[in-house]
């Protein structure tokens, strides 16, 4: 009872604020093939089909880079379990940041900004969706000597992006060109967000054959 | 006949060198769980048994790690597909280079190693082996705006790690920490060469139960 309570209230809460929210399906556990078979398949892809990314494909991704596998901790490590790793999924309804606590995409920007995403290679934008890995380096751990630990745990959900893309067929290449400043102004991010990496998702544009 | 005898002249050239080589056994291709599995038991694991990681679960993570999946192309992406990541194996009987295309282990230092690897956090020499992951990063491409290209990479072969880990009953932890100075001595390694990140690997001191 108590439990559902908080859930309602969670809602409202976010309602209070008007932030638009898509509900994800829990990812499916039982999808995919083996590590050995993905690590086997694992290849960057640059064509696209322009069929969408179901939802619930899309929760798996979304929880294959940054999820909770535990109630505290993740998917994918981070540097001395910082956890300041935040995801943004780009598509044409606007760009939403990855809850992965609530499995649920908070709409921050109504605009498509998958122009702004795939910077100088337009061949990025015609992927459904592209997932934007960004890095929160405002503790002062970032400083000084671990001033790029941050750009090693945006590479780690890269890996884990790339193999739950290729047990599911789907095709992405990890990318580390964007328009930075168009992204940093329509998502006003400060200058204490890193915009490390992307990675446009989306079925491969003609069917791979192995 | 011809690359028969290719391949005897490779012995024989190595030979010449001096270096001591092991040759691993192909990875199990059909080991492990699914890429879901994986990503629900990825964790950090600190302590490990005493036992012996065997060669064909070591070449396993190898190939996990940095090893080729295409006659050109690698089971972790690079940016711009430089390919200059190297993993050494530090073991009890010395240091090897992982020479992925050959598939062998190329010793490169007879001393123990593991805890100069370890540094400051002496657990992490109990383990049987410790990945390290190096970059090379003399090409131009690594001055200026892409100083941090390879810091990418590095993270890519330490996500990949883990969910070999994972898939495999492994323990593993990514560090940061280790004596660079101590291992770029012995390693002779030049200042182009960036000691990124290690991996102890062993099996988990305490059996996991989930």
């Amino acid at each position: 009872m108590k439990s559902m309570l908080s859930v309602v209230l969670g809602l409202a809460v976010v309602g209070a604020f008007g932030a638009e929210t898509i509900k994800l399906p829990a990812p499916d556990a039982d999808s995919g093939v083996t590590v050995m078979q993905a690590l086997k398949a694992r290849h960057s892809e640059r064509a696209f089909s322009d069929k969408d990314v179901p939802m619930d494909v899309l929760s798996g991704v979304l929880w294959a880079a940054n999820g909770f596998n535990r109630p505290d901790k993740r998917t994918n490590a981070t540097g001395m379990n910082k956890q300041t790793i935040m995801v943004y999924a780009i598509m044409k309804s606007g760009a939403y940041r990855y809850d992965a606590k609530e499995n649920v995409l908070v709409k921050v920007c109504d605009a498509d900004l998958r122009k702004a995403v795939a910077g100088a290679q337009s061949f990025a934008a015609t992927a459904p969706v592209s997932l934007l890995i960004t890095a929160d380096v405002s503790d002062p751990v970032y400083k000084g000597n671990w001033s790029t630990l941050s750009h090693y745990d945006a590479g780690i959900v890269s890996g884990n992006i790339y193999l739950y893309c290729a047990a599911n067929g789907l095709a992405t290449v990890c990318r580390g060109t964007m328009d930075r400043d168009a992204l940093k102004k329509a998502l006003n991010f400060g200058d204490n967000i890193i915009l490390h990496l992307n990675h446009p998702i989306g079925y491969p544009a003609v069917a791979i054959s192995r």
